[in-house]
């Protein structure tokens, strides 16, 4: 199965389960039009059904990760028939949150690789990747007051657990320009790189290389993390290890820890 | 509207809607007597009621931002009348909480100033700031356990998504006194300035600048953060940015954004 | 009363109420055999019933404080009559979370000692402390994903609070390994000494000589920290801090803060 070419993002996935999904609209710094917004959602639904994947990398072509709203989008009233806000059309997210939290949805880790720019939405969608990897001068912001906007991406959602609250509120209210270097520091960024999708690509393989139900069981912990209490943790982490444990994948593992040699994982 | 002149806290609001907000009792380095709690809870009832009201900054006078309890204030029996602390006398709080928390209840963020000394009950009053700009020299400790007593005016709410749970567990064990340079990697001051009331002004007025909606919307969804589940941050994100665009003053902040000029915003 | 000696763990207390812990496995790095599993939480439930307990430092005897599960123990199959790991055998928590988790129980302030390796099941057992003091050379992972396992024993419900949403999603996907310095910066350590034992039996005296009820309803309040909402840490604040004041306890810490001499506690 492969992923409908269009002009707005491009995905490929090596032998190992890695896919590289790329917004391809470089020439607009991937600034978000309607139809990269709806590309976006299609990627990740094809991502979803993808057999045989085990991590993602995000990326974006030409000099920069994504320039957030398309400012030509502004100008444009919304299709009359265009759900309101506050509808979930999608699980628990409307349109514009679905392409940020649709990283966090995936049952595999997804590692973003920020370069040049990466305001506002854009900032959005990388805080959905599980992972960062920016670039030292990256250039990010949490851009929507200078629009007399609130982000409502998934942002507040995304940023528990990453940003502190006083960081938060100051980066918010003046929409401040950091840079990669900066953004590790206050929660914005996890690590730098000169190259940031090639570091992106090597920890994608580093994941791949594990027990791939092991994987998949730890990103959902972190997901509930922040969501649920100390007791309902407790017992999720027990759940997810119960039915983890003594499977073939698990004892594979041990083997391969033990022998120093190569895991061979079955597929999930 | 004018706040009544008292020898505890006085208000000034300037043409930008950003007031300033002093603690007067620079002789007791703002120490917490009856009758500070007092003015200060009225200081904050003045600032709910004023109009036109954008930003505050709250610092203190004298060399100074708060010493924390008055000591005299140990010897002194409570009225018979005083209300048992665990009466809810101002919404979710009693009175000593009301006069830390009362900075995240007014709608427009608060920005503290601090220097000097900054202990105890001074350090969660500060804590109910948005954002706190320190001195590099300013002196800070959570101080009650020096007198037997628990942080008890919002601290363990203020300082969720803050301060880290190990360092929290430390700080309140030993009341260790840190500098505000210390303390911007601890959490508990989000900058350093060596002059925290321009610096916290020149902020408030950038803040001023944007979109009144928006930033009363962002700060609600920051209060709301650490108390909600994903899908619940998810809707209210949606539903207040659904009540902001296409509003007169978020269409004000796009136009004089794309014409690089100062937005005119009209009153909440 | 004396706990009965063993050749896991050992304890014993001082005049002053501080207890030292030591895991005695010394010639197996301290790993995590079904032996040691039991008399962990021997320890714990006997430490729960010590009288004049006022803080508890732990610690490793030997080259490390503990290398996670003895390798040799995934060979082994469970007896039959082993509870599923779902099974809440000790409150909130099953065998192997317990001995995580009772730290947390423990009424008084716990600080663990950390140096040589701390890996994996090491690594949750130091993260149910209270603070943890780690040798700068310290050789710390969360190492679960090597045996194709998550890490399960309170790991996700301590880290809360602690460790950055993507660096333990990194941390855990690819166990990495960090020293004791790099530690401090990603929430898996408080801080740094070349002697963590002493530094922390330093630190026990110090919590150990301040209002014992007091420092009680500190840890309670930092244990209920990440699982309330503002509404109810405010009124726990209260209820805490209500049945403080002005008993024998908090009068002497007041005299003795004014007097500037020691004070004395009577027993909780």
């Amino acid at each position: 199965m492969q992923f409908p070419s269009n002009d707005r993002v491009s995905i490929t996935m090596d032998d190992h389960g890695v896919a590289q999904v790329r917004l391809t609209r470089g020439d607009k710094m991937n600034a978000l039009d309607p139809e990269m917004f709806a590309r976006i959602i299609e990627a990740g639904h094809f991502l979803q059904k993808t057999r045989g994947l085990r991590a993602v990398v995000l990326s974006g072509e030409g000099k920069s990760f994504c320039a957030g709203l398309d400012t030509a989008s502004f100008a444009a009233e919304p299709p009359s028939d265009e759900p309101s806000l506050t509808e979930r059309t999608y699980g628990n997210s409307n349109k514009f949150q679905q392409v940020a939290m649709q990283w966090r949805k995936l049952p595999v880790p997804v590692i973003a690789a920020i370069h040049g720019v990466c305001f506002g939405g854009g900032m959005q969608i990388a805080s959905g990747a599980d992972i960062r990897i920016a670039a030292p001068d990256a250039r990010m912001a949490i851009m929507e007051l200078k629009w007399g906007l609130v982000p409502d991406m998934g942002g507040y959602a995304l940023w528990r657990g990453l940003v502190r609250d006083d960081v938060l509120r100051e980066l918010v209210y003046t929409n401040r320009e950091i840079s990669g270097e900066e953004a590790v520091g206050l929660g914005l960024a996890t690590c730098l790189d000169d190259e940031p999708q090639a570091r992106a690509t090597a920890l994608a393989h580093q994941i791949a290389g594990r027990n791939p139900h092991a994987i998949r069981a730890a990103k959902r912990l972190s997901n509930a993390m922040h969501d649920r209490s100390t007791n309902d943790l407790l017992m999720e982490e027990s759940i997810e290890q119960h039915a983890i444990m003594r499977t073939p994948n698990q004892i594979e593992a041990v083997m391969a820890g033990m022998a120093k040699r190569e895991p061979k994982f079955s597929d999930v």
